[in-house]
């Protein structure tokens, strides 16, 4: 990562470099299951370089990993937008949204398996050939029963009130 | 986000800008509280730039966020270390190490409550002033039952057999 010092009044910026890509078998967004109660079932490889291999010293031990990801074909940012999953819009910070200011994706994946700077995991909802740009070990949960999911869970409860 | 075109052979590069930054108690990283069994209990507040605003719309919903961050005083990556919550070094990948390829962090914080583009928010374990690169609803939890935390749990198990 680069950090360039701003001009005065400006933010300063932040250049990020790639540790490898996902392979996974989605070649085309249309592939990617989504919408309402989608579960990602997808097995995929994330493919780290060379030079960072390194760092992936005991990751075997983690069940369950964050992969922080750019949506490097997504469309440009739009702050409010209406999801797959609902039919009515939502501000960008609060949806899953590829369109976002800074396009980074996060997935937990399940470790299957490492094979030398390859990680085999289950639960890839990433385009074949995306950009990763850091994985984290999945430490602990929010208890379910704590979660409120404000407008998902509503549009959920229409969603079942207008079925037949 | 801007985006860069590869020279051939290179990989391409994302220039990130945040949307805002932290407001928390913490000044320097002597006082966020680290190493073994830590919980972050520290309210702060999300400060979310003008021209976000409007992607904070139904935000309020949610009981809990991600929150995507620079690690902007951080020391230059190092690809193995030895974190403080053991007394061997394990791959940076493996640990939440702010000396990261690219430093982002990450932190699940609690919503209390929405003032404008301010967020009131619990469990911030954040510096003052740090750079935000996104905000997402954190929609659902592994369960605890089926996590693995790998180096993280031996050395647990290490301290408490060491203990008197």
């Amino acid at each position: 990562m680069s950090h360039a010092k701003a001009n005065p009044g400006e933010p300063p910026t932040f250049t990020m470099r790639p540790i490898g890509s996902v392979r996974s078998p989605y070649a085309d967004v249309s592939q990617v299951p989504r919408g309402p109660g989608t579960k990602h079932e997808a097995e995929g490889v994330l493919e780290i370089a060379p030079e960072f291999e390194a760092g992936l010293a005991d990751i075997e031990g983690f069940s369950h990993l964050y992969v922080l990801w750019v949506f490097d074909r997504a469309d440009p940012a739009s702050l409010v937008g209406t999801p797959p999953t609902d039919d009515r819009p939502h501000g960008v910070f609060a949806t899953r949204s590829p369109a976002r200011p800074n396009a980074i994706g996060l997935t937990v994946v399940r470790l299957l398996g490492r094979e030398g700077r390859r990680l085999r995991v289950h639960g890839v909802d990433m385009l074949d050939g995306t950009p990763i740009l850091d994985i984290k070990p999945y430490l602990s949960s929010v208890p379910e029963a704590d979660l409120r999911r404000g407008w998902m869970a509503e549009a959920e409860r229409r969603r079942a009130g207008r079925k037949p």
